[in-house]
């Protein structure tokens, strides 16, 4: 390093399993970073909740502080891994008002406070960079807001949970219950010890809600974002699913939508039945991938780890050198783009195909109960499979053509009132190969 | 657009498959790509040889003109999709003069000129990008270039030819040879008249060299890079992959290499055996993937087209978007990264696994000189099948043990002058899952 240059003083809030990688690299790999970033970059801090707990021995203790408020303001970059909203936000704007570019890898935060925050960095001139908000190491944020933007996105698919993947890869390898997965994933240290977050899909639907604003250049509210989780997924829909030549995915899709009231954006996150041949079909374990479709570039797909210290902190780090670039050469990442401002789709506006399995009673005239209550909602059948059960009942799995969600909602509700129907064991949408 | 931004002028020298598209979206698109970019974009003129040629009618005619050295003094941006190197080399210089940011998808010229056109467009404060140059749509330029920043890439392995994986892909499903798979892929229009880059590897090579520049912080002469295309590979060789468990790809490959005298970097074009289970063994038709394997993200792929009209257009554009920011907000791209100077490996540094396979005499004993070769190289063998052939030879397919390059290549030599070996039919290096 030219010892002429200045230096940027980088604040990392929070040391938990990602802080503590960001730390250990900034100091491994310095010399090379700085190289890169054309920079000293200097670890200025280390902001924690108390300085008592044990940590890692790489974490250099005489860098901890619990003044998180004065570390903010004497960094050029701020790097918030603490999690949760309130504190975080409070002080990544403090960084912003200082003048500090924002390095983040909060989700929750970003979903729900992504114009506020936008709105404070633009107009302070300052970077705010969140690769590692979403899929973990793979670089789907860079991709959508710069490697696009002569493009034009209409949809993007992805597996964004790592846990909820893993339990479902669990279900399907090892014929598990989903209680028996969840367990297992904590065991693993892939679920946390209270799993909602990931198992009812709220981080996939904070992470599909910032790839549809980035995409579609529109601020999506997380209220809009429509989410159903894991919980109901069954080993019997898994094997539904694969004797149709599919796998049970849990999809975030954001999309553009065209309706007579103009573009509308939809996003959501729900159990799919994908098949086989879909690039998302053998995404394993607590891997994420997302694909991106886009008018001219077709199908584009981001795949690697999810989640993970080393691996979080790989797209933290890229991250930073990114904002310690701009301060040396100028200029700054992309500003919030909103310019398309569009409106969030209703079911009404949606198309979808749809695997329903119910259980029936095992005698003859049901099928055709079923079948008109179907015709009644404008649904057509594609295909349907009766199998007869133990009990004097019958699962019948039926998967439809494509008909509007809002149609496919009413006759899945209708279906449970439904001469001979029993039980509305489960719905899924079907996606294209 | 707010009437008081000044526009930028785009010169677009070249008008073939994608000038034609990169025009076309410029002028479709024209509103949405200035919103984006933060200035108006404005198509300056498209450099043709001929003004006679006949062109797609989305083309202007009065935009076009053979004076492409006027047309590159008057750019902000010039977009160089015309090919070759001198002429095209010529007009980059003088637009990086003239103070235009460049844009190219020319992996020879910057293969093979890559030093002095970083040094001039860094001298001159300008940028140089090249999305579309590696891999088509598939944004593996960015993702090495800026995303990995804040890591470190071990290797670089990828498809990075759509022509040879169609023809090795169409062997595969359809047991063609070589000849007929190219002949047939030269009619859908996936190769050349004279498909010698592509299926010799030159094309592959640019490529590697381009990602081992850019991921080891090192200028990589072409010539340092060892290449072998798939001219050799015959319809026996993908059925003993297959075999074998795996399907033969034709991969780039750059590594870094530990050697006694420190860190070398290693680039080779090969076809090699690749597991079922390798993330770049389902990669079908003229698609391209490119892993990075990182110290901390780990395995990362990127997927998408590596050709095609709009696919190329999609990654220019994106570059495009990405040099007017910077013209806008200041800053620029990355200079070039030439930091880590390492030398280039040799064989004797390198590793490998091997496929070999011999027809030899089908009489006992012939296993034994085969067996006592390899020891003498130091070479261990992992597994032999021996299959009697139908004119009293047989085929005897042996995979070694990992060992060093140098002794492999010296074995596969000897092997040629072994008692009872008739010929060395093949030997591909062999990839791990």
């Amino acid at each position: 390093m030219p010892s002429a240059a200045p230096s940027l003083s980088i604040a990392v809030l929070g040391c938990g399993t990602v802080g503590t990688q960001v730390v250990r690299l900034l100091l491994e790999q310095g010399e090379e970073l700085s190289a890169r970033a054309g920079t000293r970059l200097e670890l200025a801090g280390i902001a924690v909740r108390s300085l008592e707990t044990e940590r890692d021995p790489v974490v250099p203790r005489d860098l901890l502080t619990t003044d998180a408020e004065s570390l903010v303001e004497r960094a050029d970059v701020v790097v918030e891994l603490m999690g949760g909203t309130e504190r975080a936000r409070d002080l990544i704007l403090r960084g912003i008002e200082a003048g500090a570019s924002v390095v983040t890898a909060n989700k929750a935060l970003l979903a729900s406070q992504y114009g506020e925050l936008f709105s404070r960095a633009d107009a302070a001139g300052v970077d705010l960079l969140f690769e590692a908000a979403v899929a973990g190491a793979v670089p789907v944020v860079r991709g959508v807001r710069e490697s696009l933007a002569g493009d034009r996105i209409e949809r993007v698919i992805g597996i964004m949970n790592g846990t909820t993947n893993y339990v479902l890869d669990a279900m399907t390898t090892a014929g598990w219950d989903v209680d028996a997965a969840v367990t297992r994933a904590q065991e693993l240290g892939y679920a946390e010890a209270d799993p909602t977050a990931d198992v009812d899909g709220h981080d996939a639907a904070a992470k599909a809600a910032i790839l549809a604003a980035l995409a579609f250049h529109t601020r999506v509210d997380l209220r809009d974002v429509t989410r159903e989780g894991i919980r109901g997924v069954t080993p019997e829909d898994i094997e539904a699913a694969r004797e149709a030549g599919g796998v049970i995915k849990l999809l975030g899709i954001a999309e553009r939508v065209a309706t007579p009231q103009g573009e509308r954006v939809a996003v959501q996150v729900h159990p799919a039945v994908l098949p086989l041949e879909h690039p998302l079909a053998s995404v394993r374990g607590a891997f994420n991938a997302v694909v991106l479709e886009a008018q001219a570039a077709g199908r584009l797909m981001f795949y690697g780890a999810g989640a993970g210290g080393p691996e979080t902190a790989s797209a933290v780090l890229g991250d930073v050198v990114a904002a310690a670039r701009h301060r040396v050469t100028g200029g700054r990442a992309p500003a919030e783009s909103t310019h398309a401002t569009l409106a969030p789709a209703r079911p009404a506006d949606l198309g979808a195909r749809m695997q329903i399995r119910l259980r029936v009673a095992d005698r003859p005239g049901v099928l055709a109960h079923v079948s008109t209550a179907l015709a009644q909602h404008g649904v057509s059948i594609e295909s349907v499979r009766q199998r007869p059960g133990d009990d004097g009942s019958a699962t019948l799995t039926v998967v439809t053509h494509e008909a509007r969600l809002d149609a496919l909602l009413r006759t899945t509700a209708a279906l449970q009132a439904t001469t001979g129907v029993e039980e509305l064991l489960s719905a899924y949408r079907v996606e294209q190969a």
